[in-house]
């Protein structure tokens, strides 16, 4: 069905823990492997994106309640919200025709999840075992859900490679 | 029609005419008589949107696809390009429900146009006047052009507002 949503996994994990230079790394490992990837990032304050004094900006500050910016290397749409978004909605309006959605964050939202772990940052994990595809970790964990070092991005890559085709 | 797109209008002048400035008084003018409006901004040149070093900017540098910034406040869509975006397509995606979209430039563009005009930056008009609906200029122009001064804003918006009405 070419308008299904992709599948969308998290990637969760205490603050501070290195998601999102994790998310750095995974990203060319699944371009690589010739995925269409999106990432969704959720801020719990009301953030403005964009560069304060370009043009864009300045039409949204002046009560465009949208504006969309395009080049030719991209296009920016910047939407007005009026409390927090639906992520479905959001997914599905945003991200048709991609093989990947990763979210960073949103750890009780109801995907699939890898947590990011460091022994410095926490003692255990975040989520339950059933939860997770997998564990980026600095640390062997005592559960049965396969582990990655926090280098390992090629090794997540085709954890998630495989579990895309059983999703297919 | 739900879905249809909405009527697009122009803003055209040679450059440092003052087009933003004058969108800036525009849009909270037209704001105020109940419109819903959208902003499309074009740059010739492969700018990126977004703030360096934010989550949203690494992610897209890192290679996704398409990054989707989320707050209670604002949804960013980033969306690569590779080479110049399709005006209308663009319109018909993110700009379904609005009343009115106002391109900044598009000069060659189809669309009905308003022309900011400074005596100090030209001595002419740079579009036909068959294709104005208006023009904002500091000084008076011998064409048969509804002419506003650079500061009414007010006016302008409720000739747009005559012009949805027609349309409708």
């Amino acid at each position: 069905m070419p308008n299904q949503p992709p599948p969308v996994v998290s990637i969760v994990a205490k603050s501070g823990s290195g998601k999102t230079t994790f998310i750095e790394k995974l990203l060319p490992a699944l371009k690589a492997r010739g995925l269409r990837v999106g990432v969704i990032k959720h801020h719990g304050h009301p953030t403005l994106f964009d560069l304060p004094g370009k043009d864009t900006y300045r039409h949204f500050q002046a009560g465009a309640d949208v504006v969309v910016g395009a080049s030719a290397a991209q296009v920016a749409v910047f939407r007005r919200q009026d409390g927090a978004a639906d992520l479905d909605a959001v997914i599905a309006e945003h991200f048709a025709g991609l093989d990947l959605v990763l979210t960073e964050g949103f750890k009780r939202g109801p995907y699939p999840k890898i947590e990011v772990h460091r022994a410095a940052r926490s003692s255990e994990i975040l989520c339950d075992p059933s939860e997770l595809l997998a564990i980026v970790t600095d640390e062997p964990l005592a559960v049965p859900t396969p582990q990655f070092g926090l280098e390992d991005a090629g090794g997540v890559a085709g954890l998630l490679v495989e579990w895309l085709e059983r999703q297919a």
